[in-house]
């Protein structure tokens, strides 16, 4: 019972889904769905590539919090068009509340939508947005085994970001199984590895990601 | 209308919570629902707390994970009696799972259990399983805005356990803001600093739980 409840919000979910994916794809605007437990750094991560994108890339964010405007500001500062999402307890964003925010946003001017979901590993990966790729970030701190115990959203997504590389020598996290094991899961993840308080391979990570937002402007293919 | 369903389905998590309350006070059982991110610790503040309380005080353990018996295998190895619960995708513990878990634990020899949930901050706050008390745990690697940003589950607990104390130094976490966030939600927060990695703290959380622990079995108020 509860299950066929489920599926049903899913399908009404993804039909809506569909139409942003239409409508992103009328106004060739890459999306991405960046996803990761509470803490993992999504917001710093936005911050690093936007500084990184800037002025030559024109880009739009949607946050996602089940309370506060607390990362909104933090994008906002960056001049960037950003748009607040408070799902009110609610554990991970929908696709109707993308296209409800959507008419707040500028899309005729924008090249990629950055869309930081709620943070948690688990619940996020079954609603898709109407993204074109899923973004996975797992920092150091939470432990080299988390691909493994929590597969959906590794199995789900494009590009893993493994985040607060500075931490590293001060954890147990082993990056070579932490790599396998997401590569097992899904052996098309592009991994990269961040932190942004050093610095560390922003450039990697944002040079790739604006070559992809270039290629996609021109309606190029959506290989790596 | 989605909101009745998740009322129907609380509704009827809370009834079999509240057998499962039953049969722990029947049994004198101080039950404990472990919740946080994933990778803020959890597991080994059970293991530190484990190896504090034997052979003392006779525990057992419940592991909620969506795959994998990998946290299982760890407490399994220090000698306690312990349950698998595979999730299989779900984003939280639920009532039921605990009662079909319950036959497989000694329960006529046991002074606490200790059951730690899927890893998220956000779901489990809502799924009473009959613990006598929530203790959240939140790293500090997470960042001190996590309080405002997901209070539900700082408003349910009654301890709250701020782990990676070792890691501080390398981070922007304040401690004085994230304990004042946790205890502007819920001002009858117990606040515990640890670290499992040197072991700051162990005993002084330990020590509390333990005697919590004897005084459950007396029979005693659940007054701090």
């Amino acid at each position: 019972m509860e299950l066929k409840v489920l599926s049903n919000i899913l399908k009404a979910n993804e039909a809506i889904a569909v139409e942003n994916r239409q409508l992103f794809a009328r106004e060739k605007i890459l999306v991405l769905n960046v996803i990761s437990s509470p803490g993992s750094g999504k917001t710093s991560i936005l911050e690093r590539t936007i500084a990184h994108l800037l002025p030559e890339c024109r880009l739009g964010v949607i946050e996602g919090d089940i309370q506060t405007s607390k990362d909104a500001e933090r994008i906002h500062a960056l001049g960037v068009p950003v748009v607040q999402i408070n799902t009110q307890g609610g554990c991970h964003l929908d696709a109707n509340m993308i296209k409800m925010a959507l008419p707040d946003l500028p899309l005729k001017e924008l090249e990629c939508l950055i869309i930081e979901n709620v943070g948690n590993l688990v619940c996020p990966a079954d609603y898709q947005l109407g993204e074109d790729m899923k973004i996975v970030v797992l920092s150091v701190t939470e432990g080299d085994d988390k691909p493994s115990k929590y597969p959906a959203i590794f199995h789900e997504s494009q590009v893993l970001i493994i985040n607060k590389m500075d931490l590293l020598p001060f954890t147990d996290f082993n990056l070579a199984r932490a790599k396998e094991a997401a590569l097992q899961i899904n052996p098309h993840l592009l991994i990269f590895e961040l932190s942004c308080k050093s610095g560390q391979g922003v450039d990697s990570w944002a040079s790739w990601l604006k070559s992809k937002i270039k290629r996609h402007r021109l309606g190029g293919n959506m290989g790596q």
